[in-house]
C-alpha cells in the first residue's frame, strides 16, 4: 500500500514528468520524488531529452547523499538497460534507495525489468499508484499514453487535429480558410506542435495551401525544436519551391515509391507508420486535408482528435473529415470525450476514439 | 442605489422567474420577492401562465397584510395595463408597497408605464438591477431575452437546434441518423421543447424523418403542454398521414398561398414569422432539416443556436446546415459563446449570433 504522502508525490512526479512534453520525444516523459522516512520530499527530477539524464538520476544527483534511505517515487518503471545512459536500476540501487513505487510498468523488451532488478537487490518495489494519471496526465493529454500507445503499438501515436465551424467546414465555399478559429487557438496548435516530434498532411494540402508547417512563436518566428514535417505524396507532386521543403525544419516527402503502395495504388500508410517508427518518431500530429484524414481515420491510424470549433457557420465549404469508409449511423466511429474547454472564443475538443470492429 | 438584500433578492426573484419557463408564454417569465425593512424575505412570487396571476399579485397574495411597508423586488417592470388580470402597478399601491426595485424596463406600449404610475403615487422606484442576468438568466438561456427580443422585433425569438458529429453531419451518407447523440441529449431536447411555443421544420424533413414533433417524457409518451407544430410547406407536400398531423399536438402547415411567396417562388420567411406572432407565438424551436436552416440563417430569422455535438466521426452525409448564402470565409456568420457544457456524452454549445451587416 502505498501510503498518503506517497500518493502526493506521484502527483507532484506527474506534474514535473509533464515538463518534458516539448523535448523528451522519442523519450517518454517521467519524473521521479524522493521522499524521506517521514515522508518529507528530499529532491525530484524529470527527464529532459534523449541522452540526457532519466528522471531518477537528476533526482538522485540532487539530493547527493541525502539519497540513501528514501523512498523513490517514479511516474514509469526505472530502466534496466543500458542506452546513451546507465539503467535507472543500478543507480538507485548504488543510492541506497530503500522503496521505490511506480506508477506504470516499462512496456518494452529493451529498457523493462528494472523492478525485479530493485526487487532482487532486496528493495521494496510497488507498481501501479496513480497509473491512470501517469497515462492521462494531470491535464488531459499529457501524460505518458503517447509514448507507451507507439511502444506498443511500434507505430507512432497519431493527434488528428483539425479546425472547423460549428457546422463542420474547414473552409468557405471558394476555398479560403483564414482564420476561422481565434488568435488563441492557433496559439494553442502551436503549443501543440511543439509537443510532438513529426508533423504530417496529405500533398493535397501543400498543393492548396502551401503551409510551412513550422513551430512558430507569438511574432510567427520559428521557436525551439522543429518537428520532421512529412508530406504524404504517392506520386511526388510536391513542388520544388513548396514552402514545406524550406529550411527552417527537418522535411521528409514521403512517396510511394519509397514507401510502398496499396493493391489499389494509395500510399500504404501503415507502412508509413512503421517507416517512422522506425526513425525513432513516436508522435505525429497529423494536420490535414479532409481525404487524408479520411483515409487515416479508415485505416485506424488516429489515436486522439482535437477540434477547435469555432463558433461560426459557413453552410458550405469541405468537412473536416471526408471519405472515411462509413456509409451508415451504425458505422459511426464513436470517441470518448476527454475534455472539454473554451480556448479564446472557440471551443477545443480533445476526444479518443474507441477500438473499431 | 439598491441595497445588498436588494440585490440577493433580484437574484432569487430571477430563479424563481425561470419556473415559468415551460408555462407562461406567450407572456414573459417574472419572479417578484418582497422585503421588509430589515431586508428579510416576506413572501416570494412568479408567473406561472397568462390568465394567471402575475408574479407580483402572487408575491402580494402570499404576504396579505405583511405586504404593507415592503420593498417589491421585481424582474421586470410592473404592467400598467388591465388584460385578463388588473394592473399590478395598481396592485402594489394598493397594498401599501413602498419601495420598487425592477431589473428590466417592460418595452411594450400597452403593459409599459408601470414605474411612472408607481412614482406618480409617491413609491420610490430602481430600474436596471441585475438587467444582465434577468434577460440571460442564472442558467445560460433561462432569462427573459427571448420574450424581449420577440415584442422587441415583433416576431417570434428563433432557437436552431442541431445535433450533429464532430465533423458536422446530422446524419450518414445513407440517410440514418437515429442516433448520433446520446439518450442524455436526447432528453435535453424534449426540455428545450417543452420551453417554446412553437416547432418549426421545413417540409423535407417531414418528407424524409417523418417526426411527431412532440414533448416526450423519459417513456416516449406526449408529457405537458404541447408546443404548435408549423410545417414550412411552399406546395402543401406534406401528406395526409404524416406523424406531424396526428392528435397529439396542433399542427399548422403552413403554405405558400396561406403565408405569401417570396419573388423568387420560396416561402415567405419573414411573413411567417410575423403571422406567428400575430398568433401569440413567441419561441420558435426550429429543428431543420440543413437547406430550411440554411434559408432562416440566410434570412436573419435565427437568433440563438444550440448544438449538441456527438464525439463521433462519419466523413460523408447531410450537414447540419446548407446555402446559408456564404461563399467566401470574410462573410462567415460568426457567433458569441454563451454556454459550453457536457450533456451525457455530448457537448452542447450555446451560441448568439452577432448582428450581420
Amino acid at each position: 500500500m502505498a501510503s498518503d504522502a506517497e500518493i502526493r508525490a506521484m502527483r507532484r512526479a506527474i506534474e514535473v514528468a509533464a515538463r518534458g512534453l516539448p523535448t523528451a520525444l522519442p523519450n517518454p516523459v517521467v519524473g521521479c520524488v524522493l521522499l524521506d522516512e517521514a515522508g518529507t520530499v528530499v529532491a525530484e527530477g524529470w527527464h529532459e531529452r534523449a541522452g540526457g539524464p532519466h528522471a531518477e538520476v537528476a533526482a538522485l544527483n540532487a539530493a547527493g547523499g541525502r539519497a540513501r534511505g528514501t523512498t523513490a517515487v517514479v511516474t514509469l518503471e526505472p530502466c534496466d538497460h543500458t542506452g546513451r545512459t546507465g539503467p535507472c536500476s543500478e543507480a538507485l540501487i548504488a543510492a541506497g534507495v530503500s522503496r521505490v513505487v511506480i506508477a506504470v510498468p516499462d512496456p518494452t523488451d529493451t529498457a523493462g525489468g528494472g523492478a525485479q532488478r530493485l526487487r532482487e537487490a532486496g528493495i521494496e518495489v510497488e507498481i501501479g499508484v496513480l497509473e491512470d494519471e501517469a497515462v492521462q496526465g494531470l491535464e488531459p493529454g499529457e501524460g505518458n499514453e503517447v509514448w507507451l500507445t507507439a511502444v506498443r503499438n511500434r507505430r507512432p501515436f497519431v493527434t488528428w487535429k483539425f479546425a472547423a465551424t460549428l457546422d463542420g467546414r474547414v473552409a468557405a465555399q471558394d476555398g479560403t480558410s483564414q482564420w476561422i478559429t481565434s488568435v488563441e487557438a492557433r496559439g494553442d496548435v502551436h503549443r501543440l506542435r511543439a509537443q510532438v516530434d513529426t508533423m504530417l498532411v496529405g500533398v493535397g494540402t501543400v498543393l492548396a495551401d502551401d503551409p510551412m508547417l513550422t513551430v512558430r512563436d507569438a511574432d510567427g518566428n520559428p521557436a525551439g525544436r522543429q518537428p520532421l514535417r512529412v508530406v504524404a505524396d504517392t506520386h511526388g507532386r510536391t513542388p520544388k519551391d513548396a514552402r514545406i521543403r524550406g529550411d527552417d525544419a527537418p522535411t521528409w516527402i514521403a512517396t510511394g515509391a519509397e514507401v510502398g503502395l496499396t493493391a489499389d495504388g494509395t500510399l500504404d500508410l501503415p507502412a508509413l507508420m512503421t517507416q517512422l517508427y522506425a526513425r525513432d518518431r513516436r508522435h505525429v500530429l497529423l494536420e490535414g486535408g479532409p481525404r487524408f484524414a479520411g483515409a487515416m481515420v479508415e485505416a485506424g491510424l488516429v489515436d486522439r482528435v482535437i477540434a477547435y470549433l469555432a463558433p461560426a457557420l459557413l453552410g458550405a465549404g469541405p468537412n473536416a473529415l471526408l471519405d472515411a469508409g462509413i456509409t451508415t449511423i451504425t458505422d459511426v466511429w464513436r470517441l470518448d470525450l476527454l475534455d472539454v474547454r473554451r480556448v479564446g472564443g472557440d471551443v477545443r475538443v480533445l476526444a479518443r476514439p474507441r477500438a473499431r470492429h
